[in-house]
């Protein structure tokens, strides 16, 4: 693939405008990302402390647990506890995961404004993971939309595997868009596009979300990175050269799914918001404060974390 | 600072144009850059072993060692060995670090044909280091430059910090465009900027790569980053978009130096090679073989690299 032409003028297909926005926005999710697959079982009080420490630190929004079944994910059993232990803050949005109908409904009794659904979009991992293909996958989603609409929450919607499961790009683009289309008028608050395993880069990056920003126009979008092969910061900047300013991170980059081989850690909030705001891209977070609670959080399970700034 | 204009058109300060180059370069430098400060003494025979495994993946350039007093450095007390030691392949480069005339000697003596020499840009940088001021340093390297070019070797001169010392952008950018405007006619092969810190975002390596080019604009221009705050492969694609094409990278991002706080890992090989091939960005390396050579080291040294795709 050559990309510089011979003349010396430029591909528009090559090519694009740079500029970066003015705010970005972080939604932590290492209290749900990161802490969930830790063998080491972390306390309530651990888990409500360090969200309390990111939001004194300025973060807005964090995904704080997930509804899902504790024989699955055992480190989730208290749910409902950690949320109702949360510090209330005016503009902070506590948000939580659920993979089913049960889980919904866990959400909505527990007083959840903003609950997180997920799809896998490739087949090989839906099947991998669930019994179900991923057209059951999408109808069921569709169901837990309107299960949470019922219940009065807003809905940030998240592709799975958007860049690839195994390989970069074996989730055909057209698909994603398709899909993006399918849901572009379902109400949704975000859509969140997942590189889970951290295939992308930043020319993939571009071409995926400009597809789906022209097939969903109407929804904001989120990218939830993995730093998987340590492209994760270089993905954000192609995203925010394509308009996006909302990036899903944990703190010290936790996280990884033992079912993705090789999903490990997402991009680090504070290595994120360091590179942001020496752009001139403002988030509103507090370097040093994020770099202290990892530096807990590293220290309570007595291992490094992936997250370099933390370390200095 | 506001970086979106509210006319939504473009700001020419704040935008630039993307174009990737076809091919890109790799210097390898874990053999010097690397290995220099690592506390297990490494036979001759590791290094050698090393060095020709990168050169079998289709590594073109390494730094293989320096010609530094061994009090100093003891690990790099076997320059002349290992160069005596490398297998001789047509297209391939192997270049010394030297940091004084003694070190130039020795490498002349010891027959290499392409020599690295690197300044000092920052004043406390300079005086924290040596006991010169960076005008003393630039000096001594144009003497050490005409020493070399009497022994017919190549130059390729480095500038530390160019990206700041302790704080980003402390080293100031017209000084170091004066300092490249200086040597723009001194017939170096290649001029190389040091982000020896990790302080450098994809935005202040366009500002003052751009500003060097203009000021050297007869001069190859090479990239020395650190991965120090995880930004070295979004500093990567910045760069490429401004057409540089060389990088310097080490296996499994081996690297740092003890004199300057913070300043771990260089960018690996391995990570920024897949990213450009993932791009169309042609390197010529072949990743899963680096990987097996950064495996090796890394099972040598008894602890895991910074690298990422090592570990898959």
């Amino acid at each position: 693939m050559r990309r510089r032409l011979k003349s010396g003028r430029y591909d528009p297909a090559q090519t694009t405008l740079h500029m970066l926005p003015a705010q970005a926005h972080l939604c932590e999710v290492g209290p749900r990302d990161g802490f969930q697959f830790e063998k080491t079982s972390i306390p309530t009080e651990v888990k409500v402390e360090t969200i309390t420490a990111l939001v004194e630190a300025g973060v807005q929004r964090v995904q704080a647990t997930s509804f899902v079944h504790p024989r699955w994910v055992p480190q989730m059993a208290d749910a409902e506890q950690v949320l109702a232990a949360l510090p209330r803050r005016e503009g902070v949005v506590y948000s939580a995961l659920a993979l089913n109908a049960k889980g919904v409904e866990r959400a909505a009794a527990a007083g959840v404004t903003h609950i997180d659904l997920s799809i896998a979009t490739n087949e090989t991992h839906a099947r991998d993971n669930t019994n179900m293909g991923v057209e059951d996958a999408v109808r069921e989603a569709e169901a837990m939309i309107r299960l949470a609409y019922d219940a009065g929450m807003q809905v940030q919607l998240g592709f799975q595997t958007v860049w690839g499961y195994s390989r970069a790009g074996d989730t055909p683009l057209d698909f994603i868009a398709a899909l993006a289309r399918r849901f572009n008028h379902a109400g949704l608050e975000s859509l969140s596009l997942a590189d889970s395993t951290g295939l992308a880069n930043p020319l993939s990056i571009r071409q995926r979300v400009e597809a789906v920003q022209k097939a969903a126009p109407g929804v904001p979008l989120v990218l939830h990175l993995h730093d998987t092969r340590g492209a994760g910061l270089a993905n954000v900047v192609a995203a925010l050269e394509c308009g996006v300013t909302r990036f899903d991170t944990s703190l010290g980059g936790l996280g990884g799914c033992p079912f993705i081989p090789g999903a490990t850690g997402n991009i680090a909030t504070e290595d994120t918001a360091f590179l942001l705001e020496g752009m001139g891209v403002q988030t509103g977070i507090d370097v040093a404060a994020v770099g202290r609670a990892t530096r807990q959080v590293a220290s309570f399970l007595g291992r490094a974390l992936p997250g370099k700034l933390y370390k200095l």
